[in-house]
């Protein structure tokens, strides 16, 4: 019978992990290695080796309510894309209100994680860890949880760049970049537009000379500011949009890539892809486009070789005299202190059952949390493995036979790496609200949505029509909160307060445009409706 | 007979009132105080007094093309929207184009102009002027261009903030802002919602605690990234849309708040104007709604009173521990060295025959270049009052009766005090595409389109559904230019061209997003001409 359970790491993903131990009376005990808590997005003076790292100028991509806990909805007054100070504020109001700082023992690095010699019976490990002063200690633990994050080993690829070791500039990887002091007026190239290779290019053009973007593949690009300013993940993630995708994928992926070229044509730009919008992660950046019509920003195609100061891209353009280039090139995905039997692959991922269990691992005492990617926040993501793990190892789940969990994770590999475009730095990627509904519903906490338009149809059109917020699982089943509905039902409401700085006078109802939004969404299903047949439309619910 | 011109200024203003000059076969003087061309977009490292200042980043407002000079399209490669540095570039390449230089007397200010004693017949006036080393000259002209500018002296309103002398913080004007450098982490209030504003609100929110923006009438936000990407002004400022505006204004004005409020709902913001799109020049700033949305810029009411470091706003709220106040309260304007008689005003407005010419003066031998606004870029402006004045010295052209003069400015500054939100701060408005067509009917440049269509169908489109850009003016009569039909039927390419930095595969005409915009201008015209009369459409374009 499991009950301590160690969580190494406090980031997010940690702190979602220890709440789940202690909502299930486990007994977590954290490893964290640095002195606090917050994991990435603690933000750190000058890079710390082995730890996830941002700039100071950080907002967060996700909206507030997209990256709510479930059960703890952000303070109203905090804006809608937080800045990592803020973000940190609120993980610090979550840590205390579930006093998750007593089960956190800081300045303390898990070294090794071994099976004990009776593991097939006992499920125990034996967790060795370092304490800062040298002090090295092994306990056992019944089980284990994993929540060292991913953005931890840069990837460095200079081998795939012909001559840099002729290069007489300055270089460094992204994970290093903390503001952009020390490049005023240099000419700068940036190489990668993920969304670190975006936000630095975009900050570091309003000092330097020039930027160079240079993207082998170009991207998508998409704001933090949606229709009528609305923040946009707030609008593009619901169970509507969903059904929606999954009905006509084809029309919608056309329509989406339509509005954002109505924005700005991303192939005027240089930035359009040849891959489709939904395969992979598109780049968050609103100031982008201004920085390319005013030409602080120039895209380049992909860099071939250095000469000494000179770039050599792959059209064959030449850009000399360049003082600093940095490397957007993502992190190498490493657990190093998993046993080498759990770090097997399948493609290009690890080869996790729903991206959380080893498959051949029994009994199944340790789970991956928050090693995920997808278009949404990561809190929901990690909350909700957290609490499916912590209920597989309660004993309350089972888990499929071994044979089942790897078929599964071979199916589930082909079909990602066939939709999105999966490499070997972004391996990740789930279908968010597909995956979190598949979690919810092993766990019993998915919401029903036609139970609900009966029982109690307001919230019903939330669920359906309105972004789909982590509260909602919270509504029913384990872990319960009172509270859920009400914070669905109030979640518009903390997205306007922080615009109300300076009250606009002739007063309109608060919520004309939520509503409107609404309504055009109602338009939308019922659209859907009249085209689909019922049995479609029931099967996906029942899916 | 008027021979030697002095001019006042070497800005863009005097360059181009230089040329008009050698254009004439007149003899311009230009005395010019600074030791350097390009007035207000010459960037000065520290604030230079009674001189026109910018702060590091400034990327202009219009874009190249439709702030080119008349008869000297910008390189293709130059980004549609300048930094100030790329922008005198460009002024130098003009400069240098029309041997302007060797008439300008650098480090040269005009301390007085005085008319000689025998004005009323020979129309001269006496220029005194002091070099750097101190030697003062007088020597007389025929005549006078006065191209001082008129963003010189920051009107800084301290005694419309009550307890301001006990803000415990420090203050500046806009005026002697440079770059963000001293405000990191700090608590900043940004006084008025100008362009300026805007710019300084955003670049200091970068490194600042938070930016509070302050705001008494909020303000229209338009973006410089236009439609699909292509520059703003270049799909607004079309004979198109002033044909659209002067015959459904309400329609164009209502259609366009729609359409900016879907882009960022002005109200939620807390941003939203009591007054019309059309009314007051809006505020041109890309990055302003995401900086908003991340709550790094805070956008609070019209600033009551200040508290020792406490800034007491209009709705109550105070905010404390503020450390920097930035007014963005515009400029004041000033002509101490014209003569008393000819400062005279009408309603907020200096009274100057089409802005140009004092009317009480005979023989009309001084004018106003540059004091002027619009929606669009100042080059074209200041080139075609140069063109008229020069006319007009030559005795090619007369002006009318001092009493239909004086009548006409009264007329005017009551439509355009009616039209627009005219106040001291803001009272040098026009309408942009009208004013020019006015001067240029004068001059003997205003195209006809209806002849064109006949003539040069392909021209006559892009001179009637494209942007209204200078070159128009070149096509026939004084000063005709051989180059500008083609400069017209090239623009686009010079439009696409600082994009082309990365090649997209996959083809396609190079023309088809302006041929897109075009078509459905086309469309939208052929739709006009259906609801119109043909009387009416005579009439616009024999206005």
């Amino acid at each position: 019978m499991v009950q301590k359970v160690a969580v190494i790491g406090a980031g997010i993903s940690g702190l979602t992990s220890i709440k789940a131990c202690l909502d299930e009376g486990l007994e977590p005990t954290c490893f964290e290695s640095s002195q606090d808590i917050g994991g990435l997005w603690r933000y750190k003076e000058t890079p710390e080796p082995g730890r996830a790292n941002i700039y100071q100028s950080v907002v967060i991509n996700s909206s507030k309510e997209m990256m709510a806990f479930s059960d703890f909805p952000p303070p109203a007054d905090l804006p809608n894309n937080m800045h990592h100070s803020e973000l940190m504020q609120y993980v610090r109001l979550y840590a205390d209100a579930f006093k998750a700082l007593p089960h956190i023992r800081f300045q303390t690095t898990v070294v090794s994680l071994r099976r004990t010699p009776d593991f097939s019976t006992t499920g125990q490990w034996e967790v060795e860890t370092e304490e800062d002063g040298g002090r090295r200690e092994t306990r056992v633990f019944d089980a284990v949880m994993v929540c060292s994050g991913h953005f931890t080993h840069p990837h460095l690829p200079l081998s795939d760049f012909p001559g840099i070791e002729s290069f007489e500039g300055r270089y460094f990887h992204s994970w290093s970049y903390r503001n952009p002091e020390g490049l005023q007026d240099k000419r700068v190239v940036v190489i990668g537009i993920g969304n670190s290779g975006g936000d630095l290019a975009v900050e570091i053009s309003r000092v330097a000379e020039k930027v160079y973007l240079s993207t082998r593949t170009g991207a998508w690009v998409v704001g933090r500011v949606g229709d009528g300013g609305l923040p946009g993940d707030l609008i593009w993630i619901s169970r509507l949009s969903i059904l929606m995708m999954k009905l006509f994928p084809w029309w919608m992926n056309r329509n989406l890539e339509k509005k954002l070229n109505m924005a700005f044509d991303h192939k005027l730009y240089g930035l359009k892809p040849n891959h489709g919008f939904f395969t992979r992660i598109p780049l968050v950046n609103d100031d982008l486009p201004a920085r390319i019509i005013s030409g602080r920003v120039k895209i380049k195609p992909n860099v071939k070789e250095f000469r000494g100061s000179s770039v050599v891209f792959a059209d064959g353009s030449v850009l000399d005299q360049v003082d600093v280039v940095v490397f957007a090139t993502g992190y190498d995905y490493s657990f190093s202190f998993l046993p080498k039997d759990l770090q097997a692959k399948s493609g290009h991922r690890l080869r996790l059952y729903k991206h959380v269990f080893p498959p051949t691992l029994t009994p199944p005492t340790l789970a991956v949390v928050g090693f995920i990617h997808g278009f949404g926040a990561i809190n929901a993501l990690s909350e909700m493995q957290g609490r499916w793990a912590t209920r597989v190892f309660k004993g309350f789940l089972t888990l499929p036979s071994e044979k089942n969990m790897l078929k599964e994770i071979e199916n589930d590999t082909k079909v990602m790496h066939g939709r999105y475009n999966c490499t070997q730095r972004n391996p990740l990627q789930v279908d968010y609200v597909p995956y979190l509904d598949s979690l919810a519903g092993l766990v019993g906490v998915r919401p029903n949505i036609l139970w609900f338009l009966i029982k109690d149809p307001r919230l019903a059109l939330q669920l359906f029509l309105g972004p789909c917020t982590p509260y909602q699982y919270r509504l029913t089943g384990p872990g319960q909160w009172a509270g859920a509905r009400q914070a669905i039902l109030t979640q518009w409401e903390r997205v306007v307060q922080p615009f109300r700085t300076r009250v606009v006078p002739e007063p309109e109802p608060r919520w004309s445009r939520p509503w409107r939004i609404s309504v055009a969404f109602s338009g939308a299903v019922l659209l859907c409706c009249a085209v689909c047949s019922k049995e479609q439309l029931l099967s996906f619910w029942a899916s």
